[in-house]
């Protein structure tokens, strides 16, 4: 059997274990003190070109998420999202749980749009009875989209612009950030996204490392006391370096870009093998996720062999799946798949 | 410089270290549904001799902590603990975050009596106002404690008695069950721990794993849908398998408990050359937390050439500090150390 | 100035105000426990016909929606509702405030459906990732509804059995119970409604009351300690008798369902001078609020002597509003907004 | 029986009855944007001198607390107070379900003093862990507090000061400001006590009216979308007129000062009639709340004819206990409780 369900189905990049084990004796502060975060921290604001931006080291997505609104938001103020934005559907209510409503709009191919975010407020401060409803408060975005769709630079400038305008926080969930920074197409460079936001993750566990999460803050007001909430809710590791060794060994020669690029060049033969068999897509992903749509009967014979994820019935016989390559595709893995799906 | 402030300065012991990259590129299914977790579960259940137990593996102490509280207690209930308590002091208001007040009684060397237990049930249910005032739901204790304590069987028989006498939930904090169990004069064993408990945590990030503590619950109650909690407060790991992994390194052929009872032994070096000097100690310490009270003159000596936690002022010219051992801490640095102490 | 915009613009039935007054010099035990507040109670059980349930008073609506699921669900669950129920769109956030997320189903006319909660109930356990959702653990509904309509004794009994066997609570917020009860054509009595629910309330504030909403509650799990968390939210008035002697002097006579029928008779009569104008409606309310859909320029001219609630825009010329009527609307302001109406 | 148990035993004084009366069934918006909350909050900036101050109208006194406190502080700070203070002691954890942490010191005579709060910020500040603990974000204090005590003028300038200083909010819970403020040698008068904090309420409920609290916010940052969070947590009065009535008619002529007086004068002829009894107190408090320490024998015999509010046991045949008197007590019950003690 062999896993495209997701993109966390292996351990680390093999550098990323390496550096791991290189440093495994020495002694350092504790809680992310330590030189290799400091260095890593550095070398994103590098990277993102960002040089005031304080950088924080979390574990995991949902983490990351819930700490970011609950340290932003004030208790009457919600999070505007995508209706399949992962804070709305997969986290367990993680961002209620602090508090806060998470406020979605109907995303178009997982994407919102500036116009959406525009409307929402308008329609939150027309309201006269709007002091009894939820305000937006931030806008939640996700790069890639949970749909492996990605934001040009002019949505992304259109959006930032209407958050600031508004007097929202522009945050964006970078679970998949290397995915979608690689993609063909994509016309957004990091320090191009970094300008365009308040706060965004460069999302380690799907891309190369273990578990972790670069939290990049911009927000001034955010960058106070953050590692206190940071502390709270779970997410300072007592050996954060493992967090920064990470970053570094995933950083260093850009490593995690060029991981990433290779899993969308493999996603992209999958989808090429899909659309020759006429398959059509749930959304035009250029990024690691593919989300064909296909009959059931080629789904059962593929999964003899492939894990996938069920994405939900489209008709009385057709399917639709996710196909996730990662960093750890291997590809004789994906020519099988190419091969399987055209012999089909 | 040579760390003696903490237990988590180092890594994961080498054999976690060798079992992680072993399985470095297996696939397998994320969110601790994976065949690893699932052995150290078992195991677990084995050594602590509660087959109905359900294990769950977590990223860190005051994640685990909030979420176990969260998932136990109704809205206006509390968890007793001594003052010294992880929860009380150093977890930046985690349990408070969950909306649950912390109820603390002053403790003697770091526990908490099942006296106290007794008698703030009777305080609470005997005062006619007690609707307006939190109740008592949980009792919680760490074992070993912040000073480096423990409880004997038969204070914790009794405390374990007074709770389900008076319908509270027992829980132990076992950040550093191993060093507490390992140390000598400990008269309880894991089953013996595990079964007058409803829940406790067997500590990795102190004792030999890069991070992770395991929750083993015993509380029917408190077992179901844990699962949606741990997800929802961010302890729920992607790559779940890393915790398992780390379990399985760690309790095969008990390593978790050899490399505990020599940090113990370590420790005890230590405490004798500071009992040596006619150092007091703030509390009667037999495992890896030593905490002498010592001239300051002595401390700034000391401080050129190792690191330790300062505890606080006890008069005009003493200290109290914390030493640590840890499964990490090398024979030739104790030595040295208490060469040095002797030499003051 | 008429206003009908909302039904809670006066003060209260003059018996309402005669009760408070001629007990005002009493002296009686605070936060509920005097013999007004266990008369009442008494009352209620006895009109419900649940003689087992717990009957507490609590001042407001959104404060008692907000405590009764804080009392009920656990962190990671939450309370289905039609997307127009009050808990989702008009309580700023009240219940994510507690923790939990409200799950809202496109409502029909303001109602939810048997089907829509156990099509919600497979799609949650069916979803191989459900504990990474929020669960289903409660379903809210408003009886009348947000757009006045009402629910039949068929729906509810399938509402209630649908609940039951997928282990949810079924609540309704009876804001404007008196209303809904009252209307013609509802097949639903009190006892009827009382013994389909967990809990309910019945709404002082909009039918009677200077303020005061009486809670029902028939499961035993959620009576448990109900009164702390009561007080804990703020919802334990310190002069508690204030609620039970209004809820006697609504109750004694069933005064309380005489002015909530005429007061629905007054919003028919408005009704059927709209529909004379062949104007539609947004709701088949049979209850005191009745939502037209009229020409922009009778709004206007309308707005110079009332004052409606705007609901919306419908197309370029035509826009939704709200008459309110209630205990207090007189029938001279009614006949004039009749003649008004008819003459534009 | 006659009630010495507490301040809240009545209803409210004829006068505010009596313009709840008179103003009925006039039509007034809801939610406090009616011409009666805009009047008396107007007076109330007028008398404290304090013309920016945003006043808002909430139901009871644990529910303003809450609401302050959660509009206030960030996720990870807590609010000091004496270890008496109502929110450590007497809400039901309502603080803590808002996520924040209450930070208790040992009070004097229920005070908290300067030195205190600044020695929790030294002590918070100097820490090297302070991350790992909750920071102080505000002060609470009471006036009069829960052991009838006041603040010198002298003692609330330097919190004042404190809290200034060190970036902390001073707020003032005056749920008995009437009691505090007209005691005989309170050197505060209204103004000046506005002048010194951040927020204070004056408190209806046990001072004249059926229920409410005034809530005056000096702070800018306080003020904004304060209403949100009002109506969040259930604070916003659906008919908002009846707070702003209330305290129309207990602040027009002084009468709330006048029938606080008066209160206090018949506290201290109770005082006095302990005192010559030789009985201590367990405080020195010149306020309508009196604890006399009396043999246990002259409790009961006491019993017989009132209720008094336990307070505990302080020896083993000597207790503590609460006389109150209020707007609402007569001068003919004082004089017969005179005299019963006169005659033990």
């Amino acid at each position: 059997m062999i896993r495209f369900n997701c993109d966390y189905s292996e351990g680390a990049h093999p550098k990323v274990l390496e550096l791991l084990s290189q440093t495994n004796l020495e002694q350092t502060a504790g809680y992310g003190e330590d030189p290799y975060c400091r260095r890593a921290a550095e070398l994103i604001r590098q990277k993102a070109a960002c040089p005031d931006a304080d950088v924080q080291f979390t574990i995991g997505g949902t983490q990351v998420n819930l700490i970011v609104i609950a340290a932003s938001l004030r208790p009457h103020q919600g999070a505007l999202c995508a209706d399949t934005g992962h804070i709305n559907v997969h986290e367990s209510g993680a961002v209620e749980a602090t508090g806060h409503k998470v406020l979605p709009v109907p995303g178009t191919d997982g994407k919102i749009t500036a116009a959406q975010i525009q409307a929402a407020c308008d329609a939150h401060f027309g309201d006269e009875t709007h002091e009894h409803m939820v305000q937006p408060g931030m806008a939640y975005l996700s790069f890639s989209t949970e749909l492996g769709t990605i934001y040009s630079k002019k949505e992304l400038t259109e959006i930032s612009e209407t958050c600031r305008r508004n007097g929202l926080l522009l945050y964006v969930d970078g679970a998949r950030l290397g995915y979608g920074l690689s993609a063909e197409g994509c016309d957004l460079t990091l320090p191009a996204l970094a300008g365009l936001c308040d706060a965004f993750t460069i999302g380690g566990t799907k891309v190369g490392a273990l578990f972790g999460e670069a939290l990049v803050i911009r927000n001034s007001a955010l960058k106070q006391d953050f590692r206190y909430i940071l502390k709270q809710r779970g997410g300072m590791l007592a050996k954060g370096r493992l967090l920064g060794i990470q970053f570094l060994a995933l950083l260093e020669n850009d490593l995690y870009f060029d991981i990433a690029a290779r899993a969308d060049r493999q996603a992209m033969r999958i989808h090429r093998a899909c659309a020759e068999k006429g398959w059509q897509f749930l959304s035009p992903s250029p990024t690691n996720q593919q989300f064909p749509v296909l009959p059931d009967s080629a789904l059962s014979s593929l999964r003899q062999d492939y894990e996938v994820s069920y994405f939900g019935r489209i008709d009385e016989s057709h399917s639709a799946v996710r196909f996730c390559t990662s960093w750890a595709t291997r590809d004789e893995d994906v020519e099988r798949l190419v091969r399987d799906i055209s012999a089909l």
